[in-house]
């Protein structure tokens, strides 16, 4: 980063900004961005496997280092073409390569290659969907997509989506930037209908939460979910003015999926408190830490009989239901009354995708705002019914991948990821030194290392050795799942499963979803794993806790 | 969109997911791929041009009817090269051509072509940083990015960066989707600082708004705004369950800045309400519809001596501060508590970058939240203090722009807003046809066409017949605006302007940003409306009101 002694220095004039704004400065500066954009845009993957993530590990101090000015120059500090040429010499191999097959560890992966172009072509047009007088056909085109995906959840029949795909009044649903924001728009509608307008009352979103429980006789709101439940269901009611105390965490069973027996004795012992409201229960389709699905027909059921708003949270699993073979693992999201869905996971789109669905097209009215620029009452203006304002015309990416896949091809990543995964946790139940801890209802699984002195749990153990002994695996589990990510060939996260009446459990976990990834590379996975047990962790005093190991245990 | 007859039909099978995933299928696709990347890449103007809202105007509906299919087909429907192929030839000519130097209405304009080069590396890495573990290098680079930010705005000693740039339990800033996020992250954080855990209480983000409350005895929440504020403040406090009847509006004086003595009167008069709680004073930096910046310093000093939190709303106005000649126009902003800026209007990213600051590097602590799989206490994943969960790494585009521009770039841009502004606000009092409604003190601006006969006020007009005028002037100018929209050579927004004491007043409203936009042009948008109005207004009866105009008026 540093300059060349024998350069002119730049400058910021008129002149060059003009050059700046519209074009290569020159041949050369045009030469470097071809080869560049030649790289990323025709060999994506061979691009991110040689320029990404592949130097020795560099100390998460040391590499703070070198970013710590906080200074604007005036002038311009480099060219562009030195801007590009460091991102990918000097950052990019500080980065992380999500789109290598041995790394299974989060739910960031390889995307298609064409998704590159689309995003630039995205970023080129660079419309604003919160109003048609900066998107105009983007804004009709994402009604269309949207209506696609609506379809593909609710399934709802012709004349329906003839009416509403693009009648302005209506809203199949809405993009935001990830889950969390879809998660937080669903259960801000279900609080607004909750406690809608009534005759002495503006409604909740117009005098606010207190006024409206007030009005009712209300003292507490709750929120029924999972105990696996993504924490941005948390994170929801805290914004929303609800709690995070309004969560109330629901046991899972032996298959970490909702307890339905539990659910019913909640919502039942909830009724019997006339100063307590539901608010909303929350099925997932795809917990975050073992993809498991919850029995979503059942609490579908629940809540029709307790009159309760009914989120799913797909934003994981819902691209499942473009397989045929698997769809059915979603059965009852049809049910639901608003479903999150994140692109950027499992419709395999770049960083940022997120959406939220409603089965009622009138459901978001209850969230809708005005401006005298913009989204007058009556136009038909995006922007209305959605919690953010200016946004990125992502639905261009998103329909254009479903013509160029197909719901086919998507089917095929889809049942990849997922047998695959069964395959992997078919390895891990055949090698002893492994158990396998969740095995995986769709692509993801946790397992754990378990050294041979620690495979007997004894039928008399007490509950202190018991303890000791998880304690001992989790701190094993820790340490082998950060010198592997150190190592850098691969990578599996962890996490800590906390479920009532067991105890917390450090688990590796494994998201299988990039095509390249075969059981042979899963073994690999395994094997080294064994050998940094061997060879770094037992008999061996703790080791370095390494880059973000110290902060991140 | 017809597929040709003799084509072979597409097939979603492993061999073609292969394909399609990595790279073109053939030499053909690779050809046409790259003709129009190359356009993009390096001649983008040039083909926004060419390409974007160049045809004949399409009423809304027809344009509609050709998007109603919400059918997900099995097999891919198109190639990648004809999907490209159709958005460039077939939906581009139906958008909005936001960089043509004549598009003047709306904060969303021609962004410098090397902005499309930076999103498709960023793009084509896909980090998620949320997370170190999906971000790495990028997560520090981000930190930098926001600490140069903060400094720009708050400009504490060096001391303070070198402390806390790097620090994992600092957090200087947070980027989200947009301005309407930024602004409700934070209000968030105001709120959770004006009801923290207390003795007999865990504080509003654990027990809610109306637990919260009622512990203090507080019976009414206020934000104070000027009655210009943009409609995310509003939002803001409903999606906070503070409700919308939070949002006091203060007015403004004849320069529409924020009223301090108003301002003042409304602290005090709240203060005698023990019942009623100020969450925070909000100042704005650069309104939207007028681009006037409220007293800052004097808005901050009243804060300080109410004690209440005081947020700027920047999203607009927050570079100017990179220009030596006019970031004195935002003085005071430096005592903010909390700081607004959207990167996709004045630092001219693409859509779409937010982001907050905060003055106080602890300030989001009352927004932390942990996950057992990542964001975990003590790492230093970037997902702990933030609203938004996955996101894209837009850091990386706003840094280089920063490096490539310099302060002086942007100034450049900055300037040229400002005084082009000034310029055309000169061209219209030149001309007997329109009024110059709010004179730029930015670079935006506001008027009306007067017609001659609207012309004489008269001391002695009757309160009815300046009513029938005005009301007469903005039918004339939501006309105008229609038919010059609808005509696709240039572009203005219209605003209804709603202030105390005022009779609401319909508006044209200009947005210099464009570095090409003239004087010339802006002339000959002047001519173009004394044209339409001319010919298609004076003396006709009311027109068809076209494509959005029956919704939109």
């Amino acid at each position: 980063m540093q300059q060349g002694e024998t350069r002119q220095p730049l400058v910021a004039n008129q002149e060059a900004l003009e050059r700046i704004f519209h074009r290569p400065e020159n041949e050369h500066s045009r030469m470097v961005l071809t080869k560049y954009m030649n790289q990323i845009l025709f060999g994506l993957h061979d691009f991110l496997r040689e320029n990404v993530g592949i130097t020795e590990e560099i100390p998460l101090k040391t590499l703070s280092e070198r970013f710590m000015s906080s200074r604007i120059a005036h002038s311009p500090v480099k060219k562009l073409t030195e801007v590009i040429s460091e991102i990918i010499e000097e950052l990019a191999p500080h980065a992380v390569n999500v789109s290598s097959p041995y790394f299974v560890g989060h739910m960031t992966s390889a995307i298609p290659f064409f998704m590159v172009h689309l995003n630039t072509i995205v970023t080129a047009l660079n419309q604003n969907p919160v109003k048609l007088e900066t998107s105009k056909v983007v804004s009709v085109y994402e009604r269309q997509v949207l209506a696609k995906v609506h379809r593909l959840i609710f399934n709802r029949d012709e004349a329906f989506y003839q009416a509403h795909v693009q009648k302005p009044e209506s809203t199949l649903g809405s993009f935001v930037e990830d889950g969390t924001l879809a998660n937080l728009t669903a259960l801000w509608v279900a609080r607004n209908r909750l406690f809608p307008p009534s005759a002495g009352m503006a409604g909740v979103e117009q005098e606010g939460l207190a006024a409206a429980m007030g009005d009712r006789g209300i003292r507490r709101v709750r929120v029924l979910v999972s105990e696996l439940c993504h924490y941005s269901i948390r994170k929801a009611a805290g914004v929303l003015g609800l709690g995070n105390s309004a969560v109330v965490p629901i046991a899972v069973d032996q298959n970490n999926r909702m307890s339905i027996p539990a659910l019913r004795d909640t919502l039942a012992a909830l009724r019997r408190d006339p100063e307590t409201a539901v608010l909303a229960v929350i099925g997932i389709a795809g917990t975050t830490e073992t993809g498991t699905v919850d029995p979503l027909g059942a609490i579908a059921d629940l809540c029709r009989e307790y009159g309760v708003h009914f989120h799913v949270d797909a934003a994981w699993g819902g691209p499942v239901l473009l397989s045929q073979r698997y769809g059915g693992l979603l059965q009852g999201i049809e049910k639901a009354d608003s479903v999150t869905i994140d692109g950027h996971k499992q419709f395999y789109l770049p960083m940022s995708n997120g959406m939220v669905y409603f089965r009622d097209p009138a459901a978001m009215d209850a969230v809708a705002y005005h401006a005298n620029y913009i989204n007058r009452p009556g136009s038909v203006d995006l922007g209305i019914r959605s919690l953010v304002g200016s946004r990125s015309a992502t639905a261009l990416v998103l329909g254009s991948a479903l013509d160029i896949m197909g719901a086919g091809g998507y089917a095929l990543l889809i049942d990849h990821g997922i047998e695959t995964a069964r395959k992997f946790a078919a390895l891990i139940r055949r090698r002893p030194m492994f158990e396998l801890v969740t095995a995986p209802e769709l692509n993801i699984l946790t397992y754990r290392l378990v050294p041979e002195e620690y495979r007997d749990t004894g039928k008399g153990m007490s509950a202190e050795a018991l303890a000791r002994r998880t304690e001992a695996l989790n701190r094993i589990n820790v340490q082998l799942q950060r010198l592997q990510r150190e190592a850098g060939n691969s990578f599996v996260s962890r996490t800590t499963l906390r479920r009532a009446g067991r105890p917390d459990t450090v688990v590796l976990r494994s998201v299988i979803m990039n095509p390249r990834t075969t059981p042979e590379i899963l073994e690999a996975v395994l094997d080294e794993q064994e050998q940094i047990y061997r060879q770094r962790i037992a008999g061996v005093a703790e080791c370095d806790p390494g880059w973000s190991g110290a902060m991140d245990a």
